[in-house]
């Protein structure tokens, strides 16, 4: 069955590891635990990467959804 | 029949490739999966581009609509 | 009769080619296929123009009403 | 008769020459032909100035509303 | 009687004499004429100011409330 | 008791002296007069300061909501 | 049981201390009390952080949801 809508794509990767990349250039990589319609979005075991490391470990953290550019599966 | 609105477009794009330029300058090419009224976006076989050559291959992915500039068949 | 109120203004350039000018200083050229209340637009025939020149053909685009600053018979 | 709400201004100016300032510095001046509560704005023989000087004649311009920071008859 | 609303304090001022500072680093003085809930605000007898100096003399001006930052008694 | 939402702390705030912060950087000190759901504000007694120095004395001010980052009791 | 939705895993944050980052690229580190759909949020005993550092001691400060990326607790 296809996804027919955008937030079906997100429901997919509920519980998988996903990256969350942000208008202020900054990378999020976590566990997709919810989101909503504004995109606001939740991830477990959150880690702040940049250029390919980590430069934070953080667990779960709450994202304001108009902050984000792009969510996809790691 | 003509198209008259323009979501019509998009829906014509369906499940073809299609280029995404983003307000950061960004481009992403992937096949149209599916989009909503706020033109969130989900891609899949999606490929970041600059300069006419890909950077990252990125599988899904779902992009916020407010950040995006336009959208067109590739 | 007199156009009272904007989007009569569009509907009059209906098919025929305007200009499209963004936020971020560029200039789409194309045939005015169709437009919602966000000013979403869709251009047929599409060309990027920078400086009075051509600098690519798009074909169909559509383009995210929050991006325009102002649109214009060509 | 007092103008009690701020789109009466803009009623009284409507079929006058007005100046649109734009966010982005840029200045039209041209026939203020109709308006919307977003302040979409049509212009009738618009021309684009600065500091001053006629840059572009334009003939009727769509300007979106958000772009937009003040409006004065000329 | 105490004002509980802050769009009472722009009622207060109405007809008087206000600054209005915008988000581009300009103030406009002048006499408040009407404001609504976006804060889309009408000066008469306006005035450009930069420096606490007079750089244009404007009459009536429409002000797009999003552009704003302040008002205040002059 | 506790304050269950936002707007309660504001409302313990009232007609006390609190330090207003805006997005460009700027600091007002005045006395919290009324407050809407946009966090329009209004404070009497108004100073502008800069670097913890009082640099404008305004009496009444009306701050438009979307341009503060926050409220914080002086 | 699941957190389904984001704003349950701000409610499970509520009277502990938490980091809120802002789009200023400012940090504040206090008790979260409170906060709404939009993210409009309440911390008690909060302080300013760069780099590491206390740099403001604030006590109960109101942040403007709009200003927020991320919250996440200490």
């Amino acid at each position: 069955m296809e996804a027919a809508r955008p937030l079906d794509a997100l429901n997919n990767a509920r519980n998988k590891r996903v990256i969350v990349e942000l208008k202020n250039g900054k990378q999020f990589v976590g566990k997709l635990k919810s989101f909503d319609i504004h995109i606001n979005t939740v991830l477990d075991e959150a880690e702040e990467m940049e250029g390919g490391k980590t430069t934070r470990k953080l667990g779960t953290i709450f994202i304001r959804g108009d902050t984000i550019i792009l969510i996809t599966p790691q």
